[in-house]
């Protein structure tokens, strides 16, 4: 029931690092690999215990595929946003010095001594709700995909051991080509406890006011949108299509009859192997 | 039947978030990661379904090596270029604000606002067309024997769960090493769709009628020659000098008089225990 | 017997070349990398002899979780100090020309021409001891778990001959996101040996004088606490909750009446499938 | 019977890329993952075959470790040297207009429009020829002790597939961290054959008169010597101590009276599940 948002510390961790160095002790490509790298730790760590549920978007997604009962889904989200609160409050921590070194002690979320983007995403200036809400949707759904197929077990058959860090490769990449944008939140706990968090240590009701209260719930709402597409177009192109389902939809529709507990029905062909979720 | 150039995504957008933040938000290296990386993600994706055709060229090559039917090429082909083709427009509207902020919404194939070369690619201004393409032949036909070293089940017993990422680093490699002249396409598909794509969304001829339409074919038949040029060298080296086959001519001849489809026959000493093709 | 902390060489060879170049045969890039890669190759050499007992502080908390017997810890320690003192005199062989070159023959700890910083770990200016500190705890603590994690064989089976890989990539991140504040040592030999050396080796009192005799001890304590919390945390959260475990209480009161060997029980439920310890 | 030193076009070509563009399409970091994926890949091709033997000097020590038959070394060499030569060829002609367009048809060893570099290594000005040897007598021996340690059967049982990236990332490590001084050749036909291309392809006697003669030979002859060193040391400390060993020596012995082909004796305690030498 430890759920970690693990990988949380390695992701703020390398902001923090690029930022408060001015710059030196980091650049872009150190923040993409350790988000990822992140994420393949928290796997490794949460993965044998919790299927690695580390993204309350997925969590969703994965009970909406039946892959998650959807009584864990309130408990899995709750640890998701502690974790991720904790995580931040950690990173606040450890880097306390060098932040109050760099800003003087004066928290800002714009400006040449802007810290708060080590914590949660902001938008370029010229990004549009729209397209930003597009940004996520597409980041998020790219992410369930590449997830679903490393974890479908009728698939490649990647090695349980082997995932975590394919799943992190994942996340390197999307960093590495749909970051500019928005900063390539994909994970609501990852960008709301983290915004929570700085509203209360010091940087004022900037980090949510931002933009006039127009940008903080994009993240959030349009990473659960993502993942649910992602989901389905993974399955519609892909999980559906293995040769022994041809005609496994009668068995499909006794399990919507009974969506309480996947573990006590033997009948779950959507089931992956290694039923990872990040 | 899903067949994906979803890699496709990953590499348009990483040099779209090169491009479009004026180089802060990438370097080089996360341009030629991300390129492997999402072949990694291709490979992941479509690789249980089709075996991770992701190339034109590729498929041409397996089918001649029968590796992979001859009715399917078409199809695989087709899917090839769609799929590129719909990548490159979600990578249009995913950076569209970006994009109208960086060129004042004027599109450009040249210049310091040239975003052409987000879709497609250009040839370096010293480069003759016949050194593009040879450097088009060299570097598919170093993909194709490096794919078919990790795909051949008597070489190294590549794990299936693992061929992907070994088969994103060889793409990793060959644009850290030979993407200077010519952008690396080593793809038809890769880098005939989305120049379509520009040709129809806004850039007018120019990425048609750039070097007096004396250019994009190069990539498009250069990395069909070297797709066959290098299965042929892998074929000879390596391919046809594992022990049991040292008899298995005559086999080999019974399978060109049936070249219909390799799953109804048992005698197939070419086929690799992982048939993958990017 | 023989223990190596053979990743020393990698690590500070690539702050050599960074600092030695002037810059321009690195960058902090390539320092992640290394000590990453170097920790992955010592797991590789050591592995299988030893376990990959690299870290003092990693051992001493194995002891205490009873992975590691007693008796064999100061043999291990011995080895792991004597390891990284003789892989400092080989890089400053290696690169005694390139060290005359630069700094005139001049041994220098802080200033342009400072060099100390190739061997063992100095802080930030900024930097309080507490910060510090808590900085070296809280990044050994993020290794243990991500270690005992990845060596868990009851967590994601992470096979043996990958597991060096997904250590070393634990380092890479930590060096990406902690090591602004004072070098991520996480490691008491890594630290505490090449400070003795560059004291003897010509920098003379200043490695240890540094902030009035100061700041030599915090990578040592530090990371000696930080391992065994990590520890704990790792088996409150994870390590005790597997499911046939709930009735395990009873055979780990037996261990501890028997602390000598490990290896003449059969009663150990919390040793791993691959007893690897950096 | 055909061996590649495949991997030289892909180190060459990096070189290239970064020199040629003018450090636009490429970084250090580019270099060094580009040597260790081209040596990934070559182990993937030739490893199923000759069990990768890409360097005279590992092959060399193998056969005095009696991991390889002697009358089998003189075949793996020449084609070593060849592969290294015809790859030289091939990257100076897929980047002939580059180089024409850098360097203006004036082939140079040394200045701002030096090219040589992009196929053999040159040391720095300030490398002692001593310190040189030295450099590549430790390069080549901390290679030898890492590739023996990941082939080696009764260590971390790499799995065979993994191995190519395992002994990649050996050589990205080495030269992240060992490349300053002379560039890391650690390998006779790797730095010897490009110089005897470049030698004979317009850059004159300069290779081989650099420095009056007394640099050529200097990674040649070392890392002959490294590679001996590495493996006694590896057979000394890891090797010659798995216990099924202790009373193995008698049967060392008899292999030494019929050194002519492992593959007829059914004693080689020294033989390593995957006899993998790069």
């Amino acid at each position: 029931m430890y759920v970690f948002v693990y990988f949380q510390c390695f992701g703020e961790g390398s902001v923090a690092q690029l930022v408060l160095s001015g710059g030196k002790a980091g650049s872009p490509s150190t923040i993409y690999w350790s988000w990822g790298i992140g994420v393949t730790m928290g796997v490794y760590v949460a993965g044998g215990i919790s299927g690695g549920h580390l993204n309350p978007a997925v969590t969703l997604a994965m009970a909406i595929l039946r892959k998650c009962p959807w009584r864990k889904v309130p408990i899995y989200m709750l640890g998701q946003y502690l974790g991720a609160f904790v995580a931040s409050v950690v990173v606040f921590f450890v880097y306390t010095d060098a932040l109050n070194n760099f800003d003087g002690g004066v928290r800002e979320t714009q400006g040449s001594t802007a810290t708060a983007g080590i914590w949660s995403t902001y938008p370029q200036a010229h990004l549009s709700t729209l397209n930003g809400f597009g940004d996520q949707i597409f980041g998020t759904a790219i992410l369930l995909i590449c997830v679903l197929a490393i974890t479908d077990g009728r698939n490649m058959k990647t090695p349980t051991g082997l995932a975590p860090i394919s799943i992190g490769l994942v996340v390197v990449a999307i960093g590495m080509t749909f970051g500019y944008n928005c900063g390539y939140a994909i994970n609501p706990a990852r960008d709301l406890a983290p915004r929570i968090f700085t509203a209360v240590a010091g940087w004022g009701a900037e980090p949510f006011s931002f933009r006039d209260y127009n940008w903080f719930w994009v993240p959030v709402c349009g990473s659960h949108f993502g993942a649910i597409i992602g989901s389905i177009i993974y399955q519609l192109c892909i999980g559906l299509h293995w040769p022994n389902e041809n005609e496994g939809t009668y068995k499909e529709k006794e399990i919507v009859a009974d969506d309480e507990d996947q573990s006590t029905t033997n009948t779950v062909p959507l089931q992956p192997l290694i039923p990872l979720t990040i």
